[in-house]
């Protein structure tokens, strides 16, 4: 059996990522020790029942003494506590990484709180699905997807090197990039898509109880796939909207110019327009066919 | 072998509808004869590469001769042209139907020229995929999915009860409604997000050259998704946008007014309103995954 990455790792929030990720590390460093921890006694239980882990815990501080590696995987809103939380118990040499959607915010809320003595690589493996819970977690979720991670100028390229590892195992492509930058990629990628899903879902469940049968019904048309995306932690995307709000709001202001722009075209019957960016749009389709991301 | 449901049937542009439907007859009817028409050589050319028809032509009022079954599968802004030619072709009883997705516009254009002999279904089979032309069909494609007929109140129910005998041999459910009725649903269901996506994905690429190959490869976080619908077909859903216009207009100002509040709870900061929103969404999920349509 080769060597394990880690010896003890501790997960903090251990929901749909922290629990594919302790899966994968049973599969495939069944010698390293698994401690879970959450806030809820129910989640706990389940995790003890699908047995992803050797120890669980609600106490944060606890959980990392004597871990060589500590992931966070809770919503952001919880982070600042979580540091401030684990600071005083992290062992010398510890890796401190999460999981999050916005790493300024990630590195904003932990990078002050947590000691010298650790080393802290911020990560965003960009996988999921739309399930939460330990459950919903499966060890393949992260297969031929991208790990980005955003270390800082400081952080010690070994530590980063053992991240990178970890998700390598997992089945990742990683790469890194600078934590504003990451930011603003994710925002186009996943949190303009995200917020336009809860919106149009939102929209249609307003329009009266007899119209909502038939949307259910015959939501096969395209509908379907924003209420997938509609379903994600509601908690979880509350917090990347208010922590990366001003990428956001920027690119919310290009998508209702778009918006408004087609919406005058059909208003006014240019077929042409339309046709163009319709034409436009399937190009970009190929190219993340090409590049294995379909 | 059971009888055929028709001898000879006559598909009026054989895309991805159009060719979907034609195996789902060489499967479940062989006896039947069925007559291919397109525009373009290199269509027809495909169609006898795969086998699906027994006789092809460009020219639809040959199609439509002797066919006791015409079913029209282009897009809506060729129905009038076509309805004009293949009139005069039409045999006596002829059961004449489409597979459009605005159902007021199928109706302007075909029901005023079609002779008084033929028996007029409009319908609509929502069943797609992003791909078009010949070789994207397949005959599964229908299974389990809603087909939708307007029947005119003139329309012989003979008429429609075969029409809806063939959907449901397809596998299909069948269900019937006034024709701005089913507009107003289908914008819901399928319109707005397909003007969304399209509109999303067109953000995107204007983001400049070196954003772009980054949004591609970290495109599984939500953005996928929206590309996949983006993909349909670019004068197929012109044609939808320009002839359900008012449905489309009065969602959008909806779908507007809900983003700009959500715009608006982002920017001062308001979980709360965030919160309650997405877990609103959830529930819909929910009622589809319920309804096995997910």
């Amino acid at each position: 059996m080769p060597d394990a990455l880690f010896d003890r790792v501790a997960i903090i929030g251990i929901g749909l990522i922290g629990s594919s990720l302790a899966r994968v590390l049973r599969r495939d460093n069944p010698q390293t020790r698994i401690v879970a921890c959450a806030r809820r006694a129910e989640t706990l239980a389940a995790v003890e029942r699908l047995g992803i882990a050797d120890e669980v815990t609600d106490d944060p501080a606890a959980a990392v003494e004597r871990a060589d590696l500590v992931v966070i995987a809770t919503p952001l809103s919880a982070y600042a506590e979580i540091g401030r939380r684990i600071a005083p118990s992290l062992q010398d040499g510890a890796i401190v990484t999460d999981v999050g959607s916005v790493k300024g915010a990630a590195i904003a809320a932990l990078h002050a709180v947590l000691p010298d003595r650790a080393h802290f690589v911020p990560g965003h493996p960009v996988a999921g699905t739309e399930h939460s819970g330990p459950e919903a977690g499966f060890a393949e979720m992260f297969r031929d997807r991208w790990c980005i991670l955003t270390p800082l100028p400081e952080t010690a390229p070994d530590a980063v090197a053992k991240v990178a590892a970890l998700w390598e195992m997992a089945g990742m492509r990683v790469a890194t990039m600078a934590p504003d930058h990451h930011d603003k990629v994710l925002a186009v990628t996943s949190h303009l898509p995200h917020l336009i899903a809860y919106t149009i879902v939102g929209t249609a469940t307003q329009l009266g109880e007899d119209l909502q049968s038939e949307v259910v019904a015959y939501s096969a048309g395209g509908f379907r796939d924003f209420t997938r995306i509609a379903a994600s932690d509601p908690i979880m995307w509350r917090d990347v909207f208010l922590t990366n709000r001003e990428a956001v709001l920027e690119l919310l202001q290009r998508f209702s110019e778009d918006l408004t722009a087609l919406q005058r075209a059909i208003r006014r019957g240019d077929g042409e327009i339309l046709h163009d960016w319709f034409t436009r749009t399937r190009a970009i389709r190929r190219s993340i066919i090409e590049a294995k991301q379909a």
